[in-house]
């Protein structure tokens, strides 16, 4: 593995049968983390077996990356699940994942709950408990959102012996609260690369992000998510590694 | 387990959703290999799950049931895969069966393929070694169909270090080539007890089948097939471990 | 058609595939109404085709029953769609089961949601403006729950020029305010044949329910729905009709 | 509609939720006819009604593009349907994009079978019926293979009151008995913009191809089948409707 003090994770195998999504082979040399997606929103044992290979030969780590199961809406639906139910399909598409790895003789290395269920899991503590129950089960960590006060997930991951891998994110602005601005609010997407660069710094060098209002505000992040849907964003990520290399050799 | 000389298996875990089928419960008794669909034709995690606790119960043992991905066709309708696809497609289902079992503290013991996807490896060569690849992964048997002469079967199962398990089917009548006649043919279907028990016994006692046209052909089962869709399946199934247990005790 | 003050629906082909689910043929001799499932909770092209034929020989008015796309959920779990692609995914299966009627020389007669949807838009009047929409363009009219008060919806439809038609349910208890007690209260499933014809009585004699907390509110039904799922409810379905047709002919 | 001696037909409407596939703003320009996908291989009902608005502002023609159910596959891999159960599924797919088509006051103009099931009807004369029956349901036309002799889908056609539309293929190459050579088939697509364009010439203005090893054959085509999967296959296109449109004037 690449050692960077801060890494890059990105979502890969996002494709689904014959049709492609993101531009894994164009992303994958910058990166150090690829979450995987596991057949429930994209993917099939196809495109995850290709993916793993790609991991493997770019050195790079391998999460599962599992959602509920909604292939039409590419996960981004919440659905209701009880515990258990939420529970076993974490598990059989986790399951899943680790045995394709294993045929390779590599192995799986951290779980990212993907879209509404990585939503739900940081805003309801039963739906977390319920994911690190499932992830502790493979002896891998959880990857979420740093926030600026993580210690109720991490009392939460120490029940269930679970470490925690907490990313931020390059390109989303923040609130006060330390929680991504929604979407749906102005300047909650930096579109502009400078200002991309200079959280990315921020966050490498100081442990903080500027809010959208303002405010300087504690964020630890072990890794940072980037997105590589089309070639700008393979450029942007080309130069958030750069930087981060930079940064980590002075 | 159960100390059989022959042992019974049955599909399990076949219903989805909202939907039942089987009655796993009354069934689960008097068998001793419990073959668990893994979502592709029927079944998901949560029935997966509940399907192992059930087993794990009756101390029955667990196969995984993989199948091609068709739902709606219950997996009965054969699909066109490469070697290396089909390899794939097994190692996903399979990995999340075992996964599901590992976190009860129980293990995966063997592999049977269903619907079109057993029929389609007995007939050809290309699809049988893909499949044994794929299983033998696992370090577990393969349960296949008894034939008159399984050698070739060996042979291939050899190049991947696989144990075969041998099935014959209770209530279906054979060919004089030892395959089973197909369902269209008059007279494939055994409809009687009397008959069924009969050629259970002979397969017991004799290793031996008399084909529906008069001929006596060896097969030698280490298991027999029974299903159980309704109460008076279950009736017969019961009848059928009686009748192999008398047998053993002598 | 047969001529009842009140009519009596159902829902039915919600089998699927392999699975089948509901006694459809021991119910519709009794019923007026059938609910047909369009493919997305439940049914397929196959079933959808034999459910219209059974309705045909029965003289049973045929309704749409569509549903969010969730067969693994049977529609139970809402689900997000903006306004537009709701009604496109209701004029897809409302156009479906309508074209297989007209194969067969018989007319869809009008729409009733189902499941989360039918919950989603009684509580919140941009779905159920909605799901008008997209119900008027087949000019029939859409079956909604009869509450204490209609006129919100009564307005919405007049603006699609959309004809309502409301329903009671016959096994389940109601609050004060004319909604269904939700399933968790303590008695809001009628669990006695006698409570239920009771409540049938005084729907169908004085558009009148005694409530949970024991209130006597209006509920003007035009229809009431009940269910087959097994032998006791199909002669508890004789029973309603027998009371309906008693009360018909005084 | 556009007025050309012999029309372009392209497939559109392919992507599937989340995926994009095919430049459908790009192509529909330069073509006649649109083959839109019914949600079986690809689309949805939102992609549909996009498509068919799409089709509607460039005054192209609307064709149903119905497939086996088999998203994963994108309807490639051939199924076993029984004729009923085929019907079935055709109408539910052309009854869903017929009704999407006349809430925007347009109409379905002809329907083509997808892939798998395109390629089966043509090879049996049993599936053909079936298609044809389920097609003359909709009063519109079925597009289908040119072949040298076209006789006997003709005669099944007429038994069913069915117009035929006749299609060729620009980039395929053909076989001495009028068939496409299977893409196996080494020179079984052309690569060269001027073969490919040599082809049309010869089709639009002499009803003949030159087969793979050098016969002149007949090929009576009312349309082209042209695809729009990336930009050279767009600006190709731009060409081919060029050239015909050159031929036409003449």
């Amino acid at each position: 593995m690449k050692k960077r003090t801060i890494t890059l994770n990105c979502d890969m195998g996002e494709s689904y049968g014959s049709w492609k999504m993101g531009l894994d082979e164009d992303v994958i040399p910058f990166i150090d983390m690829s979450n995987i997606a596991c057949g429930f929103h994209a993917s099939d044992p196809h495109i995850m077996s290709h993916t793993i290979d790609l991991a493997i030969k770019h050195n790079v780590m391998i999460g599962a990356h599992p959602s509920y199961p909604d292939l039409h809406g590419f996960g981004r639906r919440s659905m209701a699940f009880s515990a258990s139910e939420l529970g076993e399909i974490l598990i059989y598409q986790i399951g899943a994942l680790k045995a394709l790895c294993e045929i390779k003789n590599t192995e799986l290395s951290y779980v990212k709950p993907h879209g509404a269920l990585y939503n739900d899991m940081m805003r309801d503590q039963e739906i977390f408990a319920a994911v690190a129950d499932a992830v502790s089960c493979f002896n891998v960590p959880l990857m979420m959102l740093a926030t600026q006060d993580n210690q109720a997930f991490l009392d939460i991951a120490e029940r269930y012996d679970l470490p925690l891998i907490f990313e931020a994110f390059a390109d989303r602005a923040y609130l006060a609260n330390g929680m991504l601005a929604p979407r749906s609010e102005k300047g909650a997407v930096l579109g502009n690369e400078e200002d991309i660069l200079n959280q990315i710094k921020q966050l490498v060098s100081y442990g903080k992000v500027t809010t959208l209002d303002g405010f300087v505000i504690p964020i630890e992040a072990d890794t940072i998510c980037v997105h590589g849907d089309n070639q700008e964003a393979v450029a942007l990520i080309e130069n958030i590694a750069q930087t981060i290399d930079n940064l980590s050799q002075r």
